[in-house]
């Protein structure tokens, strides 16, 4: 293969991050049957790791065997049927790739909207909710478009007045920030595992509370999609252990390793870490003159969209990012296609020293276009770092 | 992760096969961005590589991000619309899923059955097809859950001569015997990473043609699956480089040392390859006194389905095989369960020390429950190796 012997890159986009040496190393084990007792442990075993990091007692716990966009497709095509009232939060792609799945499966879809960069206002959710009494009411928690973290329990207030189920997208939040599933009283909620799981990409976390699963069971027609059917995959993870498809063994052996080192690491000590890298790496942003995105109240430790200075050239910075440095960063989305970059700070790949490199490189890079800024980017991080 | 430290399984059931440790090394590559040159530049030589195991020119040839079911799905949602004929042709268990899809897109179903362990008869599907003039006819190549290799050259005339769109399942056969897609006119084909490949599940390799093409840009409607529209995953694969979903970094890696391996080795020689430790596996089982499901014309060399003795406990034999033998065979299927023993002999799997051992220890273990057998299944087969 290419570039071999190359030095790894820092990952600093919107993800992948960068995994863990061991959760590689686990994809090295020798493969085990899909119905191997020795393999069924393991998946028991991953499903528990799985109900911790998403605080969740669901019995139905499991990664469905594609990346997040599967996860949302999962949950999308079990839960509504054609001619089921869908309401939408559309503030960023993944909202907009919410809307587009629902009327993929004949849903009637309801969206409220807010503008790229902001969170979504409960009082216009409510509104909208009691107007249209939707069967689901489905947000993203994380927009990784916008870095826009939106508060979920008030949300799950609302669902839950108008007898909605509440389904919520954790992609990007799961693993980096509290994702209360029973706390929020979410019905149904997906993730991915390369973000702040720190996983390598291929698998989709997902979790059915009982009215999601009253909901399964009641449908009146069968899930359009034959590979993500709840109602077969449920017995594979479940006790019946039902051939279904093979399980992609490999991507289960390096999740349940990348949940082992959550674990250990203690979720509130992780979500400290990316509140504290978040914070010094906005401290350095603005000490260089840059803006952010999105209002402090609501950014995403994560994923945080900062404001590409005025004629400065995107690709070109992202470029000599990586092949100067070895750092990737991401670029805007949509509307917000050249005039943001959006810094990852997930899993593994966030930490004070990637902090502070991409801080140093940034000033140097932003020198040599001629944008003119304060230096001291790095100082400025250090002190965030220092006052912890 | 438990298991730790036990001597690898030898995997001898309907897949996943053994990995050669360079496949499962490949996976501990640092991951790359999904939009990273270098990363293209992998994804790029994969599709090469697989245009030439599948003995492709299709621009749009590609692994879809799941399983071989996945790649089943994939398919028909692209190809088949709400109210369009499609024309299956079922003799097991995936003839069977490929009907249960068609259903769930609103297709009009029509099937042209054999019995289990029998191949489809050419004339039955002619007279299948042109009484329903289907849209898209669709076939098993190798019948993972029987074992029967059924000849598709005949069909894919049927398909042209009725106008279809010909579509065929080739997960367990490819890179195990000849898979002419361009050649016998295949329109549309999918196979799964982890049979004949041997590389570990959670790919499946797809190829569409032109016509299958120009069907999907003819569409009325949207594709049902968002997660596998291939009108979107082609921009991604393709030159436009746009991003839809992330893709399965590290199993991409892992598909790319395998194909490299497979090149390596020659198709002809791996085709050989199976053949060969075929003949001596069957050599073998009849020395014991055992016959095979499925008239030897018709026999795929990967996957051998073979009689379980009257009075033989199957989950009892297996189960010594696994836990005192380390070695996985698969049970039968839907009407064959506690019939059948599915013994595959597919990529890495398929080696003469495979068969020799499975042979010596079932020829152990029929002794112990009594089964009145010859003896000298190791040494059937082992004639046959010398004679060749």
């Amino acid at each position: 293969m290419r570039n071999e012997g190359k030095p790894a890159r820092i990952l600093m986009g919107p993800g992948p991050s960068n995994c863990d040496p061991s959760v590689l190393e686990a994809m090295t084990r020798p493969l085990l049957g899909h119905l191997d007792p020795e393999f069924l442990a393991i998946m028991d075993e991953t499903q528990e790791l799985l109900r911790r990091v998403m605080k969740t007692r669901n019995r139905l716990t499991l990664p469905v065997s594609g990346t997040g966009s599967a996860g949302m497709e999962a949950c999308f095509v079990n839960l509504v049927e054609p001619g089921d009232r869908v309401l939408v939060c559309v503030n960023g792609v993944f909202g907009t790739r919410m809307a587009d799945i629902v009327e993929r499966i004949g849903g009637r879809l309801f969206t409220v909207e807010a503008e790229w960069g902001k969170p979504l206002d409960p009082t216009a959710v409510e509104a909208a909710a009691r107007a249209c009494l939707p069967k689901v009411l489905a947000v993203v928690h994380a927009e990784t478009s916008t870095g826009v973290l939106q508060p979920i329990e008030p949300l799950g207030n609302i669902a839950r007045e108008v007898g909605a189920l509440f389904l919520v997208d954790v992609v990007t939040s799961l693993g980096g920030c509290n994702v209360d599933t029973d706390g929020w009283q979410v019905d149904a909620a997906y993730g991915g595992t390369q973000k702040c799981l720190s996983c390598p990409p291929g698998l989709a976390p997902l979790s059915f509370g009982s009215r999601a699963l009253s909901a399964l069971e009641a449908r009146k027609t069968k899930v359009q999609s034959w590979y993500l059917d709840m109602t077969m995959v449920r017995k594979y993870w479940g006790t019946e252990r039902t051939y279904h498809h093979t399980a992609p063994i490999s991507m289960v052996y390096a999740l349940n390793q990348a949940l082992k080192l959550l674990i250990g690491e203690g979720l509130e000590a992780r979500f400290k870490r990316h509140r504290l890298n978040h914070r010094a790496l906005v401290a350095g942003l603005e000490a260089l003159g840059l803006s952010m995105l999105v209002e402090a109240q609501y950014r995403a430790p994560m994923l945080n969209a900062v404001l590409i200075p005025e004629g400065v050239d995107d690709r070109k910075v992202r470029g000599t990012l990586l092949n100067d440095y070895n750092i990737e960063i991401g670029g805007g989305l949509g509307p917000l296609a050249g005039r943001t970059w959006r810094i990852g700070l997930m899993g593994s790949s966030c930490r004070p020293e990637n902090v502070t490199l991409l801080l140093n490189v940034l000033e140097r890079i932003l020198k040599a276009h001629g944008v003119p800024n304060r230096s001291g980017a790095a100082a400025a991080a250090e002190a965030v770092y220092a006052a912890s």
